[in-house]
C-alpha cells in the first residue's frame, strides 16, 4: 500500500528545490519500489495569493490523514504589510498547533567537505554534531492574552504572553533525552530562570524528570544568553541542546550558522500518536523562503532533500533508502559540486537543478 | 567639587576587577585633581548574605543621588535554589528598573591586537565594531502578570508577559538614532514581527518615528532569527542594532563573544534625566561574575576599567581621562601583557592586579 505523503512546497525557493526531491521520488518509485501517494497542496503567501488565506483548513485535515508532512518555506515581504493574521507564516505555525507537533528536532552538523563555509575557525568548528531539540506548539508564540491594544492616550501597547504547563514542558524534555541516549548522552536544558518564572518551571521540570527517568543521561543547565555566547566559543561542547520555542528558534539558526551550510540542514518536527498509531510528523529545511534568491535557479536543493531522507527513515521506516540519499549527498560534495551559498575556491559551481541531477546520478552509482 | 560615585562590585570576580579601578582612580587623583565622592555597597549575593536582600532601598536612593553607578557584576549558583525574589540578580534589574535606565549601550568592538582570541575567522571579524542599543526596563524582563501557578490537578503553569508601549520603544530608537549619527549612520531594528504583536508594534513606531525624524539616518529591519545568524555569517553588515529587553541580553552577548574578548567590552545603561538635569547612568563589564574563577585573581580587569573609562566620559565629562585610559589599555595589549582569557601563543600571562599596575604605568608614560 502506498504512503500518503503531503507536500507543501510554500513560497520562495521553496518549490525550486522541491522539485528535485521530486526527481528522487520518481527515481525511488522506478529501481526502488517506493510507492507514495502524493497530495501537493499550496500554503504561505501562494495560497493566500489563490485562497485569500496561509493555509486552508482542508489542508490541516490532508496533513492529518497524511503518513507525513514534507515542508518546504513560507514567508514573502510581499505580504508583510496584509495584516497579523495573513502573515504566510501562520501556515506553519497552525501545521504545528493544529497536529501538535512539538518537538522540533533540528541537527547543527558540519560537513567536512564544507569545513571552508563556516565563519569560524576549522579547529573550532570541526566534528560540529549538535542536536537542538525545541519545544514548536507551546510558549511566546502561542500564549494568550496576545495583540496590540490603543490606550485612552491614543499611544500603543503590544503584549505576548509566555506560558508553559508541566507536560509541556515534560514531553519535550522527554524526546531530549531519548535523543541524548541515542548520541553522545548529554543534554543541556536552556532558559533564561534568572529572569523568567517560566524558565525557572523548565528548569524544575527537566531537572525531575532527569532525577526521575533519566539519571543515566548527563544533564546540564545554562542561560540563553551565555547559551549564544557558549556556541560561537566552543560548539563542540554540546550534544543534545533543550529549550523552548522562542530560544530554540534563536539558538537553532544560530548553530547551524556556525556550520556554514544553512542550505544543507534538514529539521523533523514530531507530534502525538495519532489513534491510527503513527506519529504526526513534519519535515521541513532550516532555511527560510529566501526571497533575495527566488527564480534564479542557485538555490540550494539539499537541505529539502536531506528533509525527505529524515521522513523515509523516522516516517516511512525506509531507513535504506534515507542511507541511499545521504551517502550520495555526501559524494556530490566530495566531488567538488557546490551551489552558490556554500561556494569555496577551486570547486565547481552548479546551480539547483544540477545538484538534484548530481545526486540522482550518485544513487543510481551506489 | 567631588563627584558623586556609588560603587556596587557584587560577586565573584566583581570586587576582585572593582580593585584595579580604584588603582587608577588613586592615580587619576594624585594626578589629574579627579575629585571623587566615592560611596561603596553590597549587592547581589554579597548583600544576600549580610542583608537578606540582593539590594537594600537605602542603595538605591544612593544610586539616585549619584552621578553615576559603577557596577561590577552579580550572581552565584550558591543562590540558585533560595527563591525568586532572592535571586542576586535582582539587584541589577531593580538598579535598572529604579532609575529607569532605559537604553544598554554594547559596543562589540575588535581589539586588533585580540583577533586571534575569536572563534571566529579573523576575515569575518577584522575592524569589527557594532553598537547594540538594548531596551533594559521593559519586555519580558518585567511584564505582568508573571509566576508560577499550580493548577488544580497538580501540575503547574510558568507565565511570564512581554509588554512594550508605544513610548518605550520611542525613546529607546531615538537613542539608536542619534547614536548612529555618531557612527556610520546605520540602524538596523530586530524583533520577532512575524511571531509576536509586540515585535510587530515595535517595527511599526521605529519605522515612524525614521519616517518623522530621522530620515538621514538608514533604517533596516529583521528577524530575531536572522539577526543571530548574520551576526555569525558577516558581523560587518552592521553598525548599530536597536532591539528589546530579551533579544537583546541574548544578541548583545553574542556579539560581544565574536569579538573574542568578552573580559574587554564594557556597557552604559543610560536613563531618564532628572529633575537637577542630569541624566542617570549605569556602567558595567559585559561580562558576569565568572564563579568558576573567582577569588583566583585570573580575571581580566579591562572591561571594568574600560567600564570606569565611559563613565568619566558620558557621566563626569571627562573626555581626557577616558581617553587616557583608553589609550593606556591599547599600549599594554600591544605591549603583550595577556590575562587568561584573552591568552594566545608568544604573549605574556599575568593576572588581574598585574594587568591593573600595567594600565596604570602606561598611563604614567603617556
Ligand atoms: C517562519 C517562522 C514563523 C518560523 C519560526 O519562528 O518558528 C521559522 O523561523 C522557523 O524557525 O521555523
Ligand atoms: C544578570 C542578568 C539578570 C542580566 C540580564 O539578563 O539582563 C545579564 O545577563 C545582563 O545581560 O546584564
Amino acid at each position: 500500500e502506498a504512503h500518503k505523503l503531503l507536500v507543501l512546497a510554500g513560497d520562495g525557493i521553496g518549490p525550486e528545490v522541491m522539485r528535485e526531491v521530486a526527481r528522487i521520488v520518481h527515481w525511488l518509485d522506478a529501481n526502488r519500489g517506493l510507492k507514495l501517494d502524493i497530495t501537493e497542496e499550496l500554503v504561505g503567501a501562494a495560497s493566500l495569493a489563490v485562497h485569500g488565506v496561509p493555509i486552508r483548513d482542508e489542508v490541516i485535515d490532508l496533513a492529518r490523514k497524511s503518513d507525513a508532512v514534507l515542508f518546504g518555506s513560507v514567508g514573502d515581504p510581499a505580504w508583510s504589510h496584509v495584516g497579523f493574521d495573513k502573515r504566510p507564516e501562520v501556515a506553519i505555525l497552525k501545521l504545528r498547533k493544529e497536529l501538535e507537533l512539538f518537538a522540533n528536532l533540528r541537527p547543527a552538523q558540519l560537513f567536512d567537505a564544507l569545513i571552508d563555509a563556516s565563519a569560524l575557525k576549522p579547529e573550532v568548528v570541526r566534528g560540529l554534531d549538535i542536536m537542538i531539540v525545541r519545544e514548536t506548539v507551546g510558549g511566546i508564540y502561542f500564549g494568550e492574552p496576545r495583540g496590540i491594544e490603543t490606550l485612552p492616550d491614543g499611544s500603543r501597547r503590544g503584549i505576548n504572553t509566555e506560558v508553559y504547563t508541566t507536560s509541556e514542558i515534560e514531553r519535550v524534555a522527554r524526546v531530549a533525552f531519548e535523543m541524548a541516549r541515542q548520541r553522545g548522552n548529554r543534554v543541556c536544558s536552556v532558559e533564561k530562570c534568572n529572569v523568567m518564572e517560566s524558565g525557572l518551571l523548565w528548569k524544575e521540570v527537566v531537572s525531575d524528570l532527569h532525577k526521575c527517568e533519566y539519571q543515566d543521561v548527563e544533564l546540564s543547565h545554562m542561560l540563553a544568553d551565555n547559551c549564544a555566547m557558549q556556541l560561537v566559543r566552543n560548539p563542540n561542547q554540546f550534544d543534545v541542546i533543550v529549550t523552548g520555542n522562542l530560544f530554540g528558534d534563536i539558538l537553532s539558526d544560530l548553530a547551524s550558522m556556525l556550520t556554514g551550510s544553512l542550505g544543507m540542514l534538514p529539521s523533523a518536527t514530531l507530534g502525538i500518536v495519532r489513534e491510527d498509531g503513527k506519529r504526526n510528523a513534519l519535515y521541513e529545511p532550516i532555511h527560510g523562503s529566501a526571497p533575495d534568491i527566488a527564480g534564479k535557479g542557485i538555490a540550494n536543493p539539499l537541505a529539502q532533500i536531506l528533509s525527505f531522507a529524515m521522513l523515509l527513515r523516522y516516517s516511512l521506516n525506509r531507513a535504506d533508502d534515507a542511507d541511499l540519499i545521504e551517502k550520495a549527498v555526501s559524494n556530490v560534495l566530495a566531488s567538488g559540486l557546490r551551489t552558490a551559498d556554500i561556494m569555496s575556491p577551486g570547486m565547481a559551481r552548479v546551480g539547483t537543478d544540477m545538484m538534484g541531477q548530481a545526486v540522482v546520478r550518485e544513487m543510481e552509482k551506489l
